[in-house]
């Protein structure tokens, strides 16, 4: 295969890329040779030489402890666990949470094969007796697959004497009423809150 | 800036890719590391060391002369004039052109400083000279701008006595005429044809 069609083969495998848009992105790449594609190039050699996998967390950073794990500011009595890096990323940008983190990688499933051992669960249930932690937000997706993982953990976590919590469902900050399904603004009218 | 953000920053510059899923695209590739990116690495580097601009029709290919500028089985007579490369490669994947090409790489506009030199039309009109071009198939796109660049290459074209085609316009092939504007039905109209 000649080198465009390997690049747009490859570029195509990304999540919002299909085969058209890969065709024009390596065009875009090739046009804009040294403000793009020598800088990637670059780029994607530091990312494979730099980045790895926090042991602790599971987060994706250029150290191992992450700097999350080895911040001194952040509390160690607090833990929130989330499905994905993505997930860790989105409660960071938020600025609210400073506790750490543990992140699963997916949700328990019996067809793919992920049990506790694959999500990461020993060791979290380890790292919450040692660090004494106090309480444990559950932030997995509120997708089926979420909420199981979500109701197992807690049977698990409760008899090791920690509070147990998860994120609270309700109508998005902006959001409209009327673009809500029944089952979120069930949940928001269940929840309301004296003003 | 850390190499995360970096990468973010570079791939959300191609077309397609928003910050959001440029983000997305950083976390797919760190986690498929194997699979997607050292390949991209290498590939990206690849592109950067092999390919090339024709410099005789402006194709962006692994040669220079391209490909198609030096296959002899294609057709010398006829020129088909695009804008960009993504066009010439539309065109190729039609399979239906046996001829050469002229990327002109933009339209003709004063506002942006595109005139006659920045297009390589000195560089157009003294091939198809030297190369006996019977005839030139102007397929910019049918914007403004396109037909303007059209329309100044006729007049310049004419004179050396070629014969100066375009793109037919018309209904796309299995486009529904419900979905399609005034002006290419107009056009189909016009240029309907005995069954």
């Amino acid at each position: 295969m000649n080198p465009i069609d390997q690049l747009t083969v490859l570029l195509s495998k990304l999540p919002g890329l299909g085969p058209r848009s890969a065709r024009r992105a390596v065009l875009h790449l090739i046009k804009h040779r040294e403000k793009l594609l020598e800088p990637m190039a670059a780029s994607l050699k530091t990312v494979m030489e730099t980045i790895k996998i926090c042991e602790v967390c599971g987060n994706v950073d250029s150290a191992s402890p992450c700097h999350i794990c080895t911040d001194e500011k952040r509390v160690t009595n607090q833990l929130c666990v989330v499905e994905d890096v993505a997930d860790l990323w989105a409660l960071e940008r938020s600025n609210i949470f400073k506790g750490g983190y543990h992140v699963l990688g997916g949700t328990l499933s019996a067809i793919d094969g992920r049990g506790p051992d694959q999500l990461g669960l020993p060791k979290l249930f380890t790292r919450v007796q040692e660090q004494k932690t106090e309480e444990v937000i559950i932030a997995t997706n509120a997708t089926v697959e979420g909420q199981t993982t979500a109701f197992y953990l807690t049977e698990q976590l409760k008899p090791l004497g920690v509070s147990v919590t998860r994120l609270a469902h309700g109508i998005p900050v902006g959001g409209e009423l009327d673009y809500l399904d029944e089952g979120t603004l069930g949940a928001a009218l269940k929840s309301r809150q004296a003003i």
